[in-house]
């Protein structure tokens, strides 16, 4: 593989039809150098984890080519799924992984921010990395509203977005565009079905309401219909896997429910993964050379 | 590397002096096409697993190298540890990994064994599927009585070396040749110092005395002076860890024992690990393909 290496996991609004699916991922095929690792959809989410990796400039057209095919194929006004968006393509973040800076991926996502609005006629926020101002570093403070808010929130000043009119693509909404590290997206299913129940555990868990740093989370509903928590994991070298499942299964406790089942949405570092083995096997002096994988194909 | 790749996991009967087990590693450096992925050696124990993999030719030079060496620097008179051994290279088994057959390895087992007997004068046994009889098959009846049993041993027809002839090497004891699956070699320390509850627990768990199947496991003395589960994962796939790890855990707890920390001894591959996390984190549809490096190394 290139030596710098980045990756793209553009979030896209459906994820119920898998021809539509197919076909927004399907135009990342035409872009040389751009891979695509995984897909995964989230029906009662209503929405696609796309994640792509290649060199920048692979990343730059793959970013905007899926976003042209989902504008095609997307209707947010018909939209509706468990799980806050602004947009058709929700979020696409840059992540630097193979030698890539942060600075590079910044760039990035400011390249493809202006390329979508000049060609697509869609606005764009930046965020993360990427913001232009402190109140648009976190997502969840840029999606507030969703995309049914989006043109009241746009006519606000401090809201305006960094590229186009201060008006919603009729159908796609607008789209937030940024750079970030890696991180590990994770769904913890509660069994009740109570919704206020995960909501109550993700307040308790996220670094924002007093939890743990690097976490972010809210409460939904899953497509089985159980209550679950949705968890952003910022730094999982430092806040590791086992331990926010630990504390959701502690804080679930309270209100007399156990975890059903946890999900990883997309993909995950090796290391994350390692590091949940240690904790449950309290190992001692374990090192990621003793995959066996890792030794063969050095 | 190479398409058929075959594994080959000397255990040797130094654990203590760097310099010796150095100089018996070093010997697989002369040998083109085998990769030396893992020296892991145990105070305790006084013994040493090497790692190693090539194609089948440079497994079979780089065996009989090893031995070499290490009957050169080892005298077993003089060999004390708290895991039994019958000689200096105490088994040499073949693992089929990548694309190599079993029969080749059980090939490979008997013509290493053959040339260790005629170029050294060590008594070879050969195991597991290599082996030439029912009651040679398990690794621990053929060590039984150890290398302070032995000269006595090999006088029972039974027990008749199946190369060399019915006399122990003075230094070096015997050597037992074999081909298996892959395995993992697993230790669990008790916080106790109290060796026979680890025995109690090792009985508990194995297949051999009632246990769990694709197990074994015998209570010894860990270099940190706690009592220690030591283990061998047969088929990990069938038998996970977190399963091992739990029953000991539970069964230890009879004694008002806890359990301290555990250790995995070589390699382990990938999806034994994310067993774990499977296990740890009750995940629901997690692939390997979900891991971010299994994606770039394709």
């Amino acid at each position: 593989m290139s030596a710098r290496l980045v990756e793209c996991v553009p979030n896209v609004s459906e994820g119920r039809r898998p021809d539509v699916i197919d076909a927004i991922v399907k135009a990342v095929g035409e872009v040389e150098g751009a891979r695509v690792l995984n897909v995964q959809s989230d029906e009662s989410h209503n929405r696609s984890v796309v994640t792509l990796a290649g060199d920048a400039e692979s990343m730059a057209q793959a970013a905007v080519l899926l976003t042209r095919q989902a504008v095609a194929l997307i209707d947010m006004n018909e939209h509706r799924g468990h799980h806050p968006r602004l947009g058709a393509v929700d979020v696409i973040p840059f992540v630097p992984i193979g030698g890539a800076t942060m600075d590079e991926c910044v760039a990035l996502a400011r390249r493809v921010g202006e390329t979508v609005w000049t060609t697509l006629q869609v606005p764009v926020y930046f965020y993360a990395e990427a913001a232009t101002a402190p109140h648009r570093v976190r997502l969840p403070d840029i999606r507030k509203g969703e995309f049914e808010g989006l043109a009241e929130k746009m006519r606000q000043a401090e809201w305006a977005p960094d590229f186009g009119n201060p008006r919603p693509h009729p159908t796609a909404g607008a789209v937030v565009v940024g750079a970030r590290r890696p991180l590990i997206a994770y769904n913890i299913n509660l069994r009740t079905t109570d919704v206020p129940v995960a909501q109550a555990v993700a307040r308790a868990i996220r670094e924002s309401s007093g939890g743990l740093v690097n976490v972010q989370a809210m409460g939904v509903q899953s497509t089985s219909g159980l209550a679950q928590v949705s968890i952003n994991v910022l730094d999982a070298a430092r806040t590791p896997l086992a331990r926010i499942f630990d504390l959701v299964r502690v804080e679930a406790e309270r209100y007399g429910v156990t975890v059903a089942e946890s999900e990883i949405v997309g993909l995950i570092p090796l290391d994350a993964i390692l590091d949940v083995a240690r904790a449950h096997l309290r190992l001692r002096d374990f090192d990621r050379g003793q995959v066996l994988e890792a030794q063969l194909t050095e």
